[in-house]
Order: structure tokens, then C-alpha cells, then sequence
């Protein structure tokens, strides 16, 4: 698991940044080209230099990131001014170890047969940008 | 003014799913094909059948239109689990009487030459397709 940073961006920055905020909205292009979104859950515990998601096998959204893999996903908690923009390539993969490291009880609401449900998939998101709302300039920050 | 239905969307459904909800994050495609957010000020006042937003003419959010008129608003209260997708395709106008029309006297901290400043660019979105989150199903539905 990679420590302080990866790539260009500072991990533990962004864990501060997307700390508590419990729904990201995700972002994804279709097939003609128009920008879709939908909220996923975002748990801190999915991050590890790469962002995780869990989505059903088959979803629209795996369909979508298989066409186009450019995602953004936002982060906002509007009463403390923070808003978050991580611009990524994503793969859609079949990782057992993977979603048993983050797994909740709360998930078998969705996935009744555990990390191994073969209806679960995730969803790996390569940072390549992350800019944050920046209060005192006004202005998105790079991170 | 168009009222109740624009296109395919209902006018009154959209003004009470983001009602309230004082920012929202903006998507636009890059140069490079990836996606970027910002937060934008959303009133309900600039929501007409077209959505406007104000902008810093010549800032980077004009640019990205200009090349790539898909854009992607989300609305999101988390508390109250509301969150709303709008696609729709963007261009960058100077409308001074839809400034006017538009404008709080809060924004002239950015803009201090009032809805005629030169700065001022408006940007006009045309709704493709909003979806919002329903609770009941746990999936999002099409407006």
C-alpha cells in the first residue's frame, strides 16, 4: 500500500479533504458523448493511492467506463465550504481480496453473497488530477 | 419564459429537487478528454428552462465549452439524500438582460461593473436528461 503519495498527488491530503463526506457523485461519458452521474458510496477505507467503488456487475456505469474510462468524481460537504473534484481513468475489475479488505456488513443489503458475490464488481480509479475549492482565493487549488 | 415542461423534462419537478441548494458541482471535458468539476452558484431564479450559471469571461470553464459543449451539473444534499444528475450541453453567451434578470447584489464582490461588466460571460445549459436518486428503488430514475 503506497504512503504520503503516489503520482502527483499527496494521499493524505486527500484523505483530509474527502474525510466524513460519505456519497461522491461519480461521473462517466456515454456512449454519445453526453457527461452522466450518479452518487456511490465513498469510504475512506477505499482509498489506497487508487479509489474504489462497488457497483453491480453489468451496471450502466461499467458499460460506460468500458467506452470512455475518463471519470470525475466530486466530493462535497457544502456547510464547511469544501468541494473536491478527482479527475481519473477507471477499470472496472473482479477483485475478491480487494473487496474484502473494505467490505461492510451494511453491503450484504446489496450483496447478499459477501466480497465473492459474483453481482459485485469495483470499480479502480486512477488519479490524475484532484483540485480542491480553495476559501480564501476563491479558486479551485491543484492538490 | 417557457413554463411547466421544456423538452423532456418536467420545469416544477427539476425547480424542487434542487431547490435549496445553494452550489453545484459543474463537469466539463478537458482538452485531453478528461473530466473536470468545479462548484458553481445555483439559484433557483436561473433556472428558466435553460440553466445559467455565471462565469469570468476567458476563464478556463469557457475554454473547455468551447471545445466540448457536454457538460454534467450534480445538486447534492446529502442529508436529505438528494442527489440530482443534469446533462445537457453548454455555451458561453453575454446577455446582459439575463444578467440583470439574474443578478444579486452579492455579486458584485466578483463583478464590480453589475451585470454589464465585461468580466460577466453567461453560461447557458440545455438539459438532455436529469436524473435524481430515489430513495424507494435505490436506483436513479429519469425525470
Amino acid at each position: 500500500m503506497p504512503d504520503q503519495t503516489q503520482g502527483r498527488y499527496d494521499v493524505q491530503k486527500f484523505r483530509s479533504l474527502v474525510n466524513e463526506i460519505p456519497f461522491a457523485m461519480f461521473t462517466t461519458v456515454t456512449a454519445d458523448g453526453s457527461l452522466r452521474s450518479r452518487p456511490m458510496v465513498a469510504t475512506a477505507s477505499a482509498f489506497d493511492g487508487w479509489l474504489w467503488f462497488f457497483t453491480r456487475t453489468g451496471s450502466a456505469v461499467t458499460g460506460e467506463i468500458g467506452s470512455n474510462s475518463h471519470v470525475n468524481i466530486t466530493y462535497v460537504s457544502a456547510p464547511e465550504d469544501r468541494f473536491v473534484s478527482a479527475s481519473g481513468q477507471a477499470s472496472v475489475v473482479r477483485d475478491v481480496e480487494a473487496a474484502s479488505r473494505m467490505w461492510s456488513p451494511s453491503y450484504s443489503a446489496w450483496f447478499a453473497g459477501g466480497p465473492g458475490d459474483p453481482d459485485l464488481s469495483l470499480i479502480k480509479v486512477e488519479l490524475t488530477r484532484v483540485e480542491f475549492w480553495d476559501r480564501k482565493t476563491g479558486r479551485m487549488q491543484t492538490l
